[in-house]
Parts: C-alpha cells; sequence; structure tokens
C-alpha cells in the first residue's frame, strides 16, 4: 500500500521504454493506481513521459493527466491533436474537465469543444468556465444527484438510477423544485421505506447546507471543515441548484491556503516548489529580497544620522543586530498569531482589545528579555551599566512598537480587503529593522547626550 | 446558510440565561446546527455556556463537546458526574469518545469506564487508548461495515444492516476472512445485482488501499490526499481490519501541520490563538526570543572584536542591519522551499544536486542585488567606491552562505528524524545573522586591512 517510486523501478521503465517494449510497459503499469504512473511520469524526460502516456488506456491517461505536475501537462496537451483532448475531457468530470480547458489556448479551445461527443458534457464546461477561479462557482462539479419535489418515489428512483450513471459517488440526493430551485434533500433510508407512490414532497429533508456560486473557496471550505461536510450544494443567485463541491477539492483549497500564507511568511512571493526552473524560482524569490535592500538603505542612512556617536560611544552600533533581530522576531510572532486567527476565523475581538492585549504582552516579553539583556551585557559582554541600562531601556520600547505594529498591520490590510499575509516576512521585519533602529539611536542620545 | 453568530444573538442568549427562561433559549437554539451552538458557548462566560450546554438535549451535547474550545471543554467535563459523561461517550463515535476520554484525569476514566451502558463502545474506547494519538491508530474510529469472504449475499444483507446501525456515513463495505484479516471490499452494486445465495469471495474486489495502525498521520493524510479517498481502512500487525479513518479527520490533520510549520516559522513554539490567555501567549512566544537574544549576544561579541575598524571605517557599522537583514531573508526563504517540500513528499534530488541547484540560485540573485547595493551605495548614499565594493562583495558571499545554510540545515534535521520546520524562523534567522557579520567583516578587514 505504501507505495514509493524506487529508481529501479524508474530504470526498469526507461529500459522498456528504449526498447520499445510496449508489452512490458502494459504489465508494469497494468494494476497501478493512476496517481502512482502520474509520480512516475513526473520523474521521467517529456520524451519518455509522453510514450508511456499514449500507452495507457484511454480511462487511465484522463486521470493521469489530472495529476501529473502543470508543466508536464502543459507538454502533453501541447501534444495531443484537439480531438485527442476532447476525448480526454469526455472522461473526465466536469469540474476537472473545466480546469483543464481552461489551460488551453483560445484556437485549441474551439476546436476541442466542437470535437467533444457529449453535448451535454460540452455546455456544463462551458458553463463552468464562466465562474471565478476562487469561487464556489470555480471549485463545483456538475455530476449531482436530483429530484424534483412533485415527483413520486417510483419516478424518482427511475429517474436516479439514469442520473447515477454519470456520477462516480453519490454524496447526497438534492431536492429542487419546477424551477430547479434547491428545497431539501432526500435521505436514501426514507427513500427506501416509503411506498412508491409517495410525494417527495412528503418525505424530503428541507434542512440542507448550502453555497452560493460566488461564495469564495477559503469561505466553502471553512463551512464544510465546521460543519464535516463531504459535499456542499451550489445555489446560483435565483437559488437555482447549479452544482456541488465535494471534500477532495476542498481539501487541495486548504492546502494550498496553508501553503500560500507559509511562503508569503518566508518571503516567496509566488507557488514554486524546490523542483522548479532557477528562472522561477529567481522570480519567486529576488522581488522581497529587493525590497529588504531598499529597507537596508534606509536603515544604512538613518544610521548615518547618528554618527556623531561612533567616536564616543561606538559600543551602541555592535548592539544594532542584537536589537534588529528582536524586532523582527517579535513582529513576525505578532503577525502571525493574528494572520492565522483570521484565516481560522477565530478573531472576534475589536482592534483596540487586540492591541491592549498584546501591549501588555509586549511589555511581560520585554521586562523578561530586558533583564537578560542588562545581565547578559553587563556580566557576559562586560559593559558597562550606562550601556547596558541605555540598550536596555531602548530594546522594552523596540519590543513593545514591533509587536503594535505586528498586530495593526494585518488587521488594517484585512479591514481593506487585502491579503494580511502581506504583512509577515521580510515586510514586517524590514519595517521594524527601520523602526528599531531610529527608537533604539534616539533613547540613546536622549540618555547619552551625544 | 452562511452563518455569523451577531453581537445581537449572544446578548439576547445571555438575557434569556438571566431570566432562566429556558423555553425561550431551546426555541432559539432548536434548528441550530451543533457547531454554531459551539461557536456561541465559546463566546460566553463558563457559568452561562454551561446553563445553556444543560438545557441542550443528550445528542447535541455530545456533538457541542466535541465541537467546542478545549478549555471550555475541560471545565464543562469537570462538571459532570461521570454518569453524565459516560452519557456523552455513549453517543459518540469511537474515535471521538477516545479523545475525549483521553482528557479525563485517571480516576475520572475508571469510573465513566463502568458507568457506559454500551460494553462493545467501552471495549472499542478502550483498545484505541492504545494507540499513539499522530498514528493511524490514534485516528482511526471503529464504526465500520465489514461481512466475511464466506458469506453470501444473503447473510451479508442482514449482517450490514445491523452493523449499519452504529454507522453514521458508510464510506466502503470492507470483506474479511475467519481471522478478521481485510482482503478487499464489496461494491453495492455487485452486492445488489448478484443471486442472494452467490458467496462473497466470488464477488468481491481484491485491490483496497489501508494503511497500519502505526502509520504515521501525516502519513496517511498523504495518501488519503494522493488517491482521493473519502475513507480508508486500518490493519495491524497481522493484517487484521481494526478501524477506519475518514477524509474530515485527515483535514484536521492537514490543517493542524499546516499551522504548526507556519508558527514553528514565525518562532512560535506551541499551538496558539490570538484568543488565548496572556500566560499561555508569552509560553509560546518567549523561547525562541530568548535564543534569538542570545544569538544576539553572540553578534555584540562578534562585532567587539572588530572594534579597530571604528576609527577609520565606522560606516561600515552602518551596513551591519543591511547585510543581517539580507542574510535572513536568504535564509528564511532557502529553508521554506525546502521544508515545503519535504512535507509534500516532492524532494527527490539528493542533497548534493539540491545544494547545487542552490548555489547557482544564489550566485544569480547575489549579482542582481550586490549590482543593486554597489549603485545603490555610491549613487543614493553617496559612498566611496571602496566601501562600495567591500560591502558588495560582502553581499555575494554572505547571500551564497545563508542559502546553502537555509537548504542544509533542513535536509539534516529531517535526515536525523527531527522537524524540518524547526530550522525555519528565529533559528535560521540567528544563525545567518552570526554567520553574515563574521563574513561581512572578514572579508571587509582583507580588503581595508584594519
Amino acid at each position: 500500500m505504501e507505495f514509493k517510486i524506487s529508481r529501479e523501478l524508474i530504470e526498469q521503465i526507461q529500459l522498456h521504454i528504449e526498447s520499445k517494449s510496449d508489452r512490458d510497459l502494459e504489465l508494469l503499469l497494468k494494476d497501478m493506481h493512476h496517481a502512482d504512473i502520474a509520480e512516475i511520469l513526473d520523474e521521467l524526460e517529456f520524451e519518455q513521459a509522453s510514450y508511456v502516456f499514449k500507452i495507457l488506456d484511454s480511462e487511465t491517461t484522463s486521470e493521469v493527466l489530472l495529476d501529473i505536475d502543470d508543466d508536464l501537462r502543459e507538454s502533453i496537451l501541447n501534444s495531443l491533436s484537439p480531438k485527442e483532448i476532447a476525448e480526454e475531457l469526455d472522461e473526465m468530470d466536469t469540474d476537472d474537465a473545466a480546469d483543464i480547458f481552461a489551460e488551453l489556448s483560445e484556437e485549441v479551445k474551439k476546436e476541442v469543444i466542437s470535437e467533444l461527443e457529449d453535448v451535454e458534457h460540452a455546455k456544463d464546461i462551458v458553463e463552468l468556465l464562466r465562474y471565478d477561479e476562487d469561487t464556489a462557482g470555480g471549485l463545483m462539479g456538475k455530476e449531482l444527484v436530483k429530484v424534483n419535489e412533485n415527483w413520486n418515489v417510483l419516478t424518482c428512483v427511475v429517474e436516479m438510477r439514469k442520473q447515477a450513471e454519470h456520477v462516480t459517488r453519490v454524496h447526497s440526493i438534492y431536492v429542487v423544485d419546477d424551477e430547479n430551485r434547491l428545497r431539501g434533500r432526500l435521505s436514501l433510508k426514507d427513500l427506501l421505506t416509503s411506498s412508491t407512490k409517495t410525494h417527495i414532497s412528503e418525505i424530503y429533508i428541507p434542512k440542507v447546507d448550502y453555497v452560493r456560486v460566488d461564495t469564495k473557496d477559503t469561505e466553502v471550505a471553512r463551512i464544510m471543515q465546521k460543519y464535516d461536510l463531504e459535499a456542499i450544494p451550489v445555489i446560483d443567485e435565483l437559488d437555482r441548484l447549479v452544482g456541488r463541491i465535494t471534500i477532495d477539492d476542498i481539501v487541495d483549497v486548504i492546502k494550498e491556503e496553508a501553503d500560500k500564507d507559509y511562503q508569503l511568511a518566508a518571503g516567496i512571493s509566488q507557488d514554486v516548489e524546490a523542483d522548479d526552473s532557477i528562472v522561477d524560482l529567481t522570480k519567486a524569490r529576488l522581488p522581497w529580497l529587493v525590497l529588504a535592500l531598499f529597507g537596508g538603505f534606509v536603515t544604512v542612512r538613518v544610521l548615518g544620522f547618528f554618527d556623531d556617536a561612533i567616536a564616543q560611544y561606538g559600543v551602541l552600533f555592535f548592539f544594532t543586530p542584537l536589537v534588529t533581530a528582536m524586532a523582527g522576531n517579535v513582529g513576525v510572532q505578532s503577525s502571525a498569531i493574528i494572520v492565522q486567527s483570521i484565516a481560522n476565523g477565530t478573531l472576534s475581538d475589536s482592534i483596540w482589545k487586540r492591541l491592549t492585549k498584546e501591549l501588555t504582552l509586549s511589555l511581560l516579553n520585554g521586562l523578561i528579555l530586558a533583564t537578560i539583556l542588562f545581565m547578559g551585557s553587563y556580566f557576559l559582554l562586560g559593559y558597562d551599566f550606562i550601556t547596558g541600562i541605555t540598550v536596555t531601556i531602548a530594546l522594552i520600547v523596540v519590543i513593545i512598537v514591533a509587536s503594535l505594529l505586528g498586530t495593526f498591520i494585518p488587521i488594517t490590510l484585512h479591514k481593506y480587503g487585502l491579503d494580511p499575509a502581506l504583512a509577515t516576512g521580510p515586510f514586517i521585519t524590514t519595517s521594524n529593522d527601520i523602526c528599531g533602529i531610529v527608537i533604539y539611536f534616539m533613547i540613546a542620545k536622549l540618555i547619552l547626550g551625544f
């Protein structure tokens, strides 16, 4: 069960490809899960992957196509004719087909559409393309089982059988009225225990969770997680049932959202993986570094203002990395907690209550850290009392300001509809470096008077 | 559908509690989802929450108990008698019951066990307690539908009906042999279309995904995500079917894991939320700050070694925050990409290949940033050529070292079975601060000769 691709397996497959032993390849891949085949293809060169892909049966290829890396998929789609692409899409669920379809170029799209065999399927795919990728509409599929409230049980069972042919996993039976408006759901048990002439309107459950086509994907994820749902129906502006979202798509949303926040906190501005090209990785990493560099210019300039202190109090400059490091760490901690609470929907306090709490917290942390700093400066590093007291007072103020900034910035970004996660990482550390240095040297100037 | 608790609703409930209007409370909460009721209780004071809890019917309380915050649950459990706790556990699925049970004190545990009505349920709960929390055994529940391969279809249907009574959602029908070893699964369709005398052994599907009791929870999550599973059976050392894990538990694992990595990257060492107490938040935040502070002592000491430079090249000290900021940002970026690739299981290269790639990447980034730095130092800040060139060369070396450390440390931690995410955040920034300063001043000394 615990499948791991071994070097040997890959080499064996490469040998079979070189010797064009299609039979051996087929035999080797026959009982493999499509997700495993996809993992193997990702490890091969494009020509090899393409060779294997052409050997697989059409049911497998459509699944594999969904599981492979984006780059490989693009290459394989480019190597297929519009007719071949249409055949793949015909095998897929509408939501997956729409995602793949959206990746095609405009001219290929037209040709593919005309090649799709199932007209209903084609209509569904085109309809799904209308919705934004990050909304319930962009996530949903059209495969669902629905019955009319005016049907009787017998009609219902006959119709359900027809519909179920296109649906891999039936999560729920939805009940609609004549205008296709969602009315409720039907329990299989009630359906089976009622007489064939009973009307659906008498036995359906009118309570049903749903989302609207324009609900944000992260909100759908929150709702499905909160209510432990495995599927949720989607309705349009006129309350009409237009699709359903299943939990596996939501798992992907949760994972992507978490990855994105993590990368933002690390100063990476695009969705990259270690395996991506140097150019992609540079594009993702350079922007925040350039920002941090310009922040660095500001710190150089600020320190330049205090160059009077160099002759008499040069030792102050030894403490700048310590002060900026503490400011950075405190700021990142504060902002991370806020960003996560906003993401989990657990941030219910007002901004003032939050800032007051953060103030208490940073005062407590600041006092503890300042005590350690003072002792360290005096006993460990051997600096005099006045240096120790200067740095210590500065540290407390810097920690308080850093934690308030770390709280205030993400909340404000969120208030104005921006992603609060932008505030973590390089942005907050750079701002705190600058603030920290200004505060530190101003306090030093006040105490030491240079 | 999109439920949001309003201030008004909370106030209304508080009024009903004060005036002891139980009828009004019941009416208000009657049609509410248990997850929403839990959200309301979390907003109330303990006495109020406890009052509302006692009004709810037993089916609702057991669900609410699972959804409320840990602190409130602990308080409510403390206020219940062993018999009352046992009644709650009797209503829950075994995996949830075991989780709650594990939170009780040793003496309460014994009393609760003796009060449990359903002996089988009690046995199951006790069995589940044996497994580590972060393994498949710790995640699984005992509620499943299984049939013996030697039964015929008729026996099978009769037995399944009995079993299904205890199971909320039937995901799969598992097939076992006489020793309860997992043999495969049964499709409902095949069961319904076969004659009543057909033996299960003739119609079951021998291919089934499974995990073992000691499989790590994150590995279970990876497998279920990869193969798009909504449930997976769990087998013990002797291949016996002992439980099943459902996707909703896996969603929680994915979310927790992502939260943990994010918090580690932000230097937060425990699972905290913005709403937690000041003491909890301090406990979570102080340890990494103290580490960073001691790292700061090292930087003060290192800079002290170079105090000869102060008189002649004081300007070098103006650039230290810039150098450490760049080192920190580059290091966090590198380590974050590695940590994420390890977590997603997509890191297949050898460590040497990875370090070579990182070297190329950081050389490229370093050259671009160094050019900007040189121009900035000369034109923007107005420093002389030799200062600019010194800082610039140092920056390139610092960036390369920081990115190699950021790559090497998480890979090494992972190799020795430690969480690579430990390497992100304060740990990497502190190490890079120290290395960055040492490199910077050594290069400056070489070039300027102080």
